[in-house]
Formats: C-alpha cells, sequence, structure tokens
C-alpha cells in the first residue's frame, strides 16, 4: 500500500484525487501496489465533498506521518510550496508536482535533495499539461544529442492568436472573450507577455542541456502588440503566427527565447491550434520528434501528476536519475542570434530595403506602409538596421 | 561496463552502432556505465569496415559469453530471429529489437520469457521508428484507461498519399517513383497493402488493452485503390485520405482495422505528411495526445533501439514492466463498426440516396458518377446498401 498525499484541494489537486478514485484499478495494476490518497492538505474544509474526512490543515500531521510515501504539491507559487516539499524530501517522502514556478526556481536543488534521501521529485505536469514530455525527454531520448528544444506552451496565448487568425479579431477583443470563458485569467499577463512559456522552456532546456537554464535569462517576448494587420500579412506570406518559446545550441553557444513568431506549414507546430500545446525535440542522431496535447485543464494535468505518483510507487527507495545540473548554462545574447524577420515600414519599399537590404515583399492592403521579409541577419544588425527607417513593427521568422 | 551485441549489421544494424559510438558520451551518461559493442554477428565480412574485428558468424560466441548483458536483434523476420532471441533470453541476455514481425507475432511469450530470467524483451523502434510511443504507453500514460490509438504508421504509404494529393498523379506513377528514390522496396506489398501497419497498430493495441491482439484478426485494407478522383472529392469535402490503422473500445467491444480513410483538419493526423509517422492515444481523463516524428530510417530507428539498450543497462538483473498478457483480446467484427462512408455511384444522387438514405453530395466534376458522404451506419448495413446500386468506390471516414 502506498499513501498519498495532496497538497492543495484545488483544481489540480482536485483533479489529482479524482485520477486516482476514476482510474482506481489501473493506477493499482501500473503501480505495482494499491495507491490510496491518506490526506489533502488545504486551509478550507470542504463540506460534502467524498473526501472530506481527509482533509487536514496542518502540514505536520502529513511530514509527521511515516505511512505517507508519497506527496503531489498542487498548490502552485513558490510559498508555502518551496518549504513544504523540501520538508517531505528531507523524510525520503517523494515529492510529484505541476508547479512550473518551483521547478524553474528551485528544480535542480530539490532534484539534488531527492537524490540525497533516496526518493524522487517528478515534475510531468510542469509543462505542457498532460502531454508526456519530461519521461519522454528523460527515458526516451537518452542517446541522443539534443540541439534544440521548441514549443507552445501556453495554451491561453494559442487560442488568444488561432481566434485572432481565424476571425481577424483583435488582441484586445479576444482576450476579453477568453476570460469570459474561463479561457485567460482575470490578469492574464503571466500568460500574455510570455512569462509561463519561459517558465517551461527553462525546464525542458535544463532537462535537454543537463544544466541549469536560468529563466531570468531568458529574452521573453508577449504577443500584446500582434495586430490583425500582421496577421494579414502573414497568411500572404503563407506564415501563421504563434507564441514560440525556444533554446538551441548552435557552434555550441545556446540560445533561448520566448517571442511571436512566424511559422510556415512545414513547420509541424503550425498545425497546433486554439487550447492545444506541442514541443518539438530535434536530436542528432533522431532528427525531429513532437508531443501533443491539451497543455492545461484539470484532468489531463492531474494525469500527468498521477502518472508521476505511479512512477514513484515503482521507485520507492530508489531515484531515478534526472540529469539537471545546479551549475547555470550560460545563455548567449539574443543579439548574437540569427533569422529573418518580418518587418512593417512607414515609406516605400526602397526605405525599407535601404535599412534592412533585399526583402521579399508582400502585399496586404494595409495603407501607407510596405511589409515582407528579410534575408537572416543577427538580431544586433537588425536592431541597427531599424534604426535607419520608419519602422512600425517587427516579427521574428523561425524555420 | 554493459557489452552488447548486434545481431544483423544491416541498415538498422550498423546505425545502432553508429548511434551508440557517435553519442558514446552521453550514452554512458544515461546508462550509469560505459555500453560497449563487443560484437556483430552477420553472415557477411565487412573488410575495411571500422568495426570489421568485432564481426562474428556463430552466433553460440555471443550467447555463450557471459559478457554480454544486452543483445540488439536487427536482422527482421521471424527465422533465425525468433531463435536467437529466445536463446538471448533464456540467458538472462536482454534483447532489444526493431522487428515488428516477430513482436507482432511472438511479442508476449518473448516479454514473458525475459520477465522470468529477469531481464527484458524491449521493442521501442518496432511501432514509429524513431518516435518514442511504446515507452510513453508504458511509462507515461499509466493512469489512464485508453480507449483508442491511432496512427499514420507506415512512410511508404503516407510518402505516395501525399504525392498523389498535391501532385494529382496516379498511384502507379507515384510507387515507381517512391521505389526510384528507395521510399518504397521492389515488392511494396507489405507496404501499399497495409501489412506493415496492421502489425504496428497490432502492438500498440496490445500494450494498451493489455491483452494480446493477434494481427491475423485485424480487418487491413491497402491504398491500391485509391485515384486522383478520390482526392478531388476528398479535397471538395475539407478531407484528405490517410491510411489510418486504429483500435477502439466501444461499449465494451474491441474493433482494430488498417484502412485508407477521410479525415478532415480537426484531426491532427491530418496534417501529417510525406514520409512522417504520427500516432494519437485517446485516455479517458487525458484527452489526446499524439507522437510524432520520422517513422523508418537508419538513424531514427536505431536510436529508438539504442534507448531500449539504454534502459536494459539501468535495469539489469530486474525486469521492466510490460502488460501485455499472452491470451488473446477478443476483436469484434468490422461488420459492427459504425461510421460514415464517402461513396461514389454510377448514376444520380436519387440512385444514390435510394440505396444509402440521406447524403452529403459534393461536386467534383467527374462524369457519370456522383460521390458524397452517408450518414454514420455499420458497415454491415453499408455492404447491404452497396448491393442496391451500381457502386464504384467507397471509402470510410474517421472523425
Amino acid at each position: 500500500m502506498v499513501k498519498v498525499a495532496v497538497l492543495g484541494y484545488g483544481t489540480v489537486g482536485s483533479g489529482i484525487v479524482e485520477v486516482i478514485k476514476t482510474n482506481q484499478d489501473m493506477v493499482n495494476k501500473k503501480a505495482g501496489d494499491e495507491v490510496d490518497v491518506k490526506y489533502i492538505l488545504d486551509l478550507r474544509d470542504f463540506p460534502g465533498d467524498p473526501y472530506e474526512n481527509l482533509v487536514v490543515h496542518d502540514v505536520d500531521t502529513i511530514l509527521n506521518d511515516p505511512e505517507v510515501a508519497v506527496v503531489c504539491e498542487a498548490m502552485g507559487g513558490i510559498e508555502p510550496a518551496y518549504t513544504f516539499s523540501k520538508k517531505a524530501l528531507l523524510q525520503g517522502k517523494s515529492v510529484c508536482t505541476s508547479n512550473k514556478e518551483l521547478v524553474a526556481k528551485h528544480g535542480p536543488e530539490l532534484i539534488r535533495m531527492a537524490r540525497e534521501h533516496n526518493c524522487n521529485y517528478l515534475f510531468e505536469a510542469s509543462v505542457g499539461g498532460g502531454i508526456p514530455i519530461i519521461r519522454p525527454i528523460n527515458a526516451s531520448l537518452t542517446p541522443e544529442k539534443i540541439d534544440s528544444v521548441s514549443g507552445i506552451l501556453n495554451g491561453t496565448t494559442n487560442y488568444i492568436l488561432t481566434k485572432m487568425e481565424r476571425e481577424g479579431s483583435d488582441f484586445d477583443e479576444v482576450l476579453k472573450e477568453a476570460q469570459a470563458k474561463g479561457y485567460a485569467e482575470k490578469n492574464p499577463e503571466a500568460d500574455v507577455e510570455g512569462y509561463d512559456a519561459c517558465r517551461k522552456i527553462a525546464i525542458l532546456s535544463s532537462l535537454v542541456y543537463g544544466k541549469n537554464v536560468d529563466f531570468e535569462h531568458i529574452y521573453t517576448e508577449g504577443i500584446t502588440k500582434i495586430t490583425t494587420n500582421d496577421f494579414k500579412y502573414a497568411k500572404k506570406l503563407g506564415y501563421t503566427i504563434k507564441l514560440i518559446a525556444k533554446s538551441k545550441c548552435v557552434d555550441e553557444k545556446y540560445f533561448a527565447f520566448v517571442s511571436p513568431c512566424m511559422i510556415n506549414s512545414e513547420n509541424p507546430l503550425y498545425g497546433v491550434n486554439d487550447v492545444f500545446n506541442a514541443v518539438m525535440v530535434h536530436g542528432n542522431t533522431l532528427g525531429s520528434t513532437m508531443y501533443y496535447g491539451k497543455g492545461a485543464g484539470k484532468l489531463p494535468t492531474a494525469s500527468a501528476v498521477v502518472s508521476d505518483v505511479i512512477d514513484c510507487a515503482k521507485h520507492i527507495g530508489k531515484t531515478i536519475f534526472c540529469f539537471w545540473e545546479e551549475d547555470n548554462l550560460e545563455i548567449s545574447s539574443m543579439e548574437e542570434d540569427v533569422r529573418p524577420f518580418f518587418v512593417r515600414v512607414k515609406g516605400t519599399r526602397e526605405d525599407a530595403e535601404k535599412a534592412f537590404g533585399k526583402m521579399q515583399f508582400v502585399e496586404a492592403d494595409v495603407a501607407g506602409e510596405v511589409g515582407g521579409v528579410t534575408e537572416a541577419m543577427s538580431e544586433k544588425a537588425f536592431n541597427e538596421a531599424s534604426a535607419k527607417c520608419n519602422m512600425i513593427s517587427r516579427i521574428r521568422v523561425e524555420a
């Protein structure tokens, strides 16, 4: 019998209990043991809830119970999740979490603590919700030298961009609608400014390169400035616009960013629409593989946490290896990164080419401006060129 | 030090050696031990090959060497691969393979033998080439009750269908071109008749439902009868035509088939083109996830085999659990399966509707016939209806 405690009985926490109870026979079979939720930690009471008798208010009840082998941290945020997770690991209790903020900020320390105490700190649900991506990286793509990982890692922004493209609506309008539907939060900053995707690409990059990628070193640009006119140009160019989170290793330099990008239909991320997420991983012998599914939602996220619970149950007293060193990986300046740019310039095509050199222009019937794609150039060169003309906006172009 | 033997030094076998040697540091790091190729078994000699000194001609050299812990079977076909694999497992040597024929035919027996001898029989490369799909099913989707698995599992036929759609070319013409390019074999039957995809969906289905799905019980229809006119209709309907391999559980009955199907752009498989493969898995709490990548090719397939080698190296003396019982799962008759059908009928729309009931017709400018999609009906009802009119052809429609 493997006793589990769930910290936080909100959306994800209650989902974890629901997945275990709904699929109890499958969970037990795969764990090779009976998995049983013993405690639910929450400040609130839940009168009438079928599991109200499991609710406790003091984390020490859980930490001091030697029967509890696995703790699911579904509280979100840094504190008290960080303190509770550390205390659990110090007791040799494995911790499974969907908490991307905490994993991005303290992941390697918590992984080390788990290793030192013969237990596990697992976080499949922290990136891509229900999409299995952490375990495939750790256990399937093992022979590969991975040179890039990219993805659509935020469902809210993907929903907004998909709507803007399909309906020709403005960002503000679609955001309001998404908020009304519950697809976007009242304070949407973490999503629309790219902060959420930034933490997720930091986690994935740390795992594929083996060293810590500090999320604060990742260039992050949101989607708030994308307009319907941008989509008009994108369509003419055969592109779509997605919020891409990406890191790559080029000539032994590492780059990482979150930014709206134009991508073409050859890119498997092109067809990833609405609230769906996808992660693409490129390895030196494997080429590209892609993982696609629901990036959020109560049950998909909970299912990923429970897959971690099962893995912990199968590895009681043993640590599943995870390559994420505490040393920081050096991330090169965005200025050195090289790609084409889509630009809109007030003036004539000559004005634009005087600044950026040879361009591929398209006509999107937007008065008083020209738009097109530059040749590949460094971000530094691009920034210098853009000062030489009356640039309205620019969007990075990714292969 | 984990000593490895490679059986068969053809495309996949030489790829396995190449992946291990190219990524030796990564392989060792992930295995937690040095992984070293000690023998290569082949009937031929390879003078001038960098590893010619590893080549042996007698399998007993490998089987009788207690140092060899992992055997990569890259011979293909049933014999002697089956006998060699059994002998290796009886000695407690783990076997990793890309051999879908053997896994589909004797998988559960070999898995049981591995379990009885505290070693492993792993076959990540047998389905989807380099796409991690076996391990995600076994280790990531663990809490899920999976109710369907579907995919584009054969690169050759996907290449042919993609070309037919894009260029309006005939099947025979594209097949010849694919053969010239090496994308199709001289004897293309196993690919174009769906036999290859059939074995792969049998393997996936056995893993997700936990009981053996006998590939001989799977209805299998190839792509040889698909014409350019079919693609004209498909385009008008907003569909594409793919060779779909699928199994599903509906009301506790299991269905499995390989067949060309019309699918619409909402289906994530719609955008899977050229030689790429993809597998979609639907679970009761997770919803749909999809796994995409190169379904064949020397290095991607070899990379998947080496990921298994690493897993074996990490689990010396221990069996990684795999749920694939030897009992056969009962597969219901295709006649009971229900879906809409696209049909082409010689005559008028009235003739067609007299046979099939209400239909959605489209005009594709093909003289002397009408084409359209029926309401959902059982295959049995459809077959009976089709006898009541002059039907030219039909293609199943999958959501």
